[in-house]
């Protein structure tokens, strides 16, 4: 049960309890954030950000914490996210292990990890907890609340939820809903990690912990993340090198896109929880934003109010594909919305957003640029 | 260790030793086999079919096994391989469970299983057996060599290995050349079984089974052999009655498609054997026809000698996407093959060719008929 917390980190504590969708509270919970540039005095100039599965509140570097954050290249002085202009506030989500209340957190109630005993969590609940810290920032109205992938799932349940929070929004590679791939892929995800003996119910520790569950599960998150179409330009049919093989294994790794795969794995496997990765993934196959809004997907997306929305998707992204970021901008624009579409021709999947700066720069940076 | 014999199996032995192209000889090798219709007089009617990874040899019912075969509705009297005009012939893979020597069958050097210690199988072995079984049956030319999917690597590993084995050749769903995001995702299925303690480095028995590893690569199998489209129509968000769920467990099936995975994967399990799956994964990992032919894939493909060919693939098929078939019929046009290339419009995936008779029967039986 370890956390994984920034050193630049701030904490914003929850109301206690802090009621949760699906039944219970949480008690003495807290979100994990960081800040960068300034809050003009009519405190109109926010911008917040929503992150995926597994990246903490650290988007970018900043005097507290001058390491490169996990956007680095689009959050900063004169960048795409221009913190200049915007006040940028990066909230780690409600349920991880990076700095937020989550199942690897200490449950004031007993002293100890939550474990298993954390309460089921919905992304409603992510985006209340992401609500929360706005409202306790002081700001009345986000000039846009930016969500990617599970972030863009949050940020619909937040405008959904939470009326006139925002007066913008940009829906990176997320989705309203998730759907049977996605939710069939996340479940053997979760499969492997609990498949893994160390795993134990949610009871490991560092000398007993689900390592091949989790390096399982990474694998198949980095095949859905990247697509086919990068890997045949990027690694074809090379094979390792002899002196990075291991002769004595029939079975091992030979091509250069199983070390690739592998060296993605080991980076992850000890640094993010197994329990909280459970959790979050869980609630990624929960979220219909039809279902606590209005009925039906479209109904839940007419229902939201900002006067601008860009929706940004990637050909090449199985995982979320072009059509539910396609879902988002056509449901918003159904509902008065002035929303825009926007299909990048990346070739590297529901990732792209974190590598192909050429094509995300522009149409982050042109969105908020008009505003 | 288990072989799965269907009861009209027939066998003709290999060559004593039979070489294999990664080295050392299969001694007391055979191949199972089963046939319809009738060899006519000139012997100028064979139609051979190559198989996916797991299917037997008994692609339809026979007077010897009346049970209905793997690609019933496509073999027989009157249908797209139709058994009143061609003297149809298909052969169980060489490294298989269901009757060929492989891994789970007996090495009579020892009197048991060969496990791992069966030689390192290539796609171009699985060829040379099935030209064995081809030339042992007096049939000096094909009248046409049908694979799909693994057996579409195969079938151009026999025409590339075996010039003028055949007249015709129809590819399905195959590829020539194996590429990244396949091999990632076999190699994931691989790594499955492997780490499942029951594995035991190959030596495992009914007791002792790989039941969960192979469970998660089953499923995973399952995710790429189908498609999002035909998962958002055929499932979409519908949960499972609360009957069908266990309301102990915070984790487990809740989705129709989790429950479908489920399913398919208790069927399968039991019914193939893991090494042999090892084997075969790994041969199409392995495979890539210019390799073994000269030097490039595409000149592989022009080196090629048949008189027509059809290539057929799916739009939805994400592990041998649509550009690979595209590729199988251009590299034999350029060779001078009279070739098709064919893209079906099936949602059903890699998987089509299984289920999608209303689009599969016209496609190959047109092509048949016209011979």
């Amino acid at each position: 049960m370890t956390e994984f917390i920034p050193p630049g980190t701030r904490w914003i504590d929850l109301p206690s309890p802090f009621a949760i969708k699906r039944g219970g509270a949480l008690v003495s919970g807290r979100v994990a954030y960081e800040t960068w540039g300034q809050l003009d005095p009519a405190r109109g100039n926010a911008v917040l950000i929503l992150t995926g599965l597994s990246p903490d509140a650290h988007a970018a570097a900043s005097e507290a914490d001058p390491s490169p954050g996990w956007w680095e290249a689009m959050v900063g002085p004169g960048k795409a996210i221009d913190t200049d202009r915007w006040y940028v506030v990066c909230v780690n989500t409600l349920g991880s292990c990076k700095g937020s209340s989550g199942p690897a957190s200490i449950d004031p109630a007993t002293g100890a990890p939550w474990r298993l005993a954390f309460p089921e969590l919905s992304i409603e609940d992510i985006a209340d907890a992401a609500a929360h810290v706005v409202r306790a920032l002081g700001i009345a109205k986000l000039a846009c609340v930016i969500g990617n992938s599970m972030g863009g799932m949050s940020a619909l349940a937040l405008l959904a939820r939470h009326p006139g929070i925002a007066r913008s929004h940009v829906n990176i590679s997320g989705a309203a809903r998730a759907l049977p791939f996605s939710i069939a892929i996340r479940s053997l995800q979760r499969e492997a990690i609990r498949l893994d003996p160390n795993w134990n119910n949610g009871d490991y520790d560092e000398a007993h912990y689900p390592e091949s569950g989790m390096r399982m599960a990474r694998k198949l998150g980095v095949i859905t993340y990247r697509s086919a179409l990068e890997w045949d330009g990027r690694f074809g049919r090379v094979r390792l090198d002899s002196d990075r093989r291991d002769g004595e294994d029939p079975f091992g790794l030979e091509f250069e896109v199983e070390s690739y795969l592998e060296a993605h794995a080991r980076r992850f496997v000890r640094n993010f929880d197994p329990n909280c990765y459970l959790y979050l993934s869980r609630s990624m196959d929960w979220f219909d934003l039809g279902e606590s809004c209005a009925g039906t997907t479209e109904a839940g997306l007419a229902a939201i109010q900002v006067e601008r929305a860009l929706a940004i998707g990637v050909g090449t992204d199985i995982l979320f594909p072009l059509q539910q970021q396609e879902q988002i901008a056509d449901g918003l624009r159904a509902g008065g919305v002035q929303a825009e579409f926007l299909a990048l021709p990346s070739p590297q999947g529901h990732d792209a957003f974190l590598v192909d700066f050429e094509r995300f720069t522009p149409a982050v940076g042109g969105f908020l640029g008009a505003l």
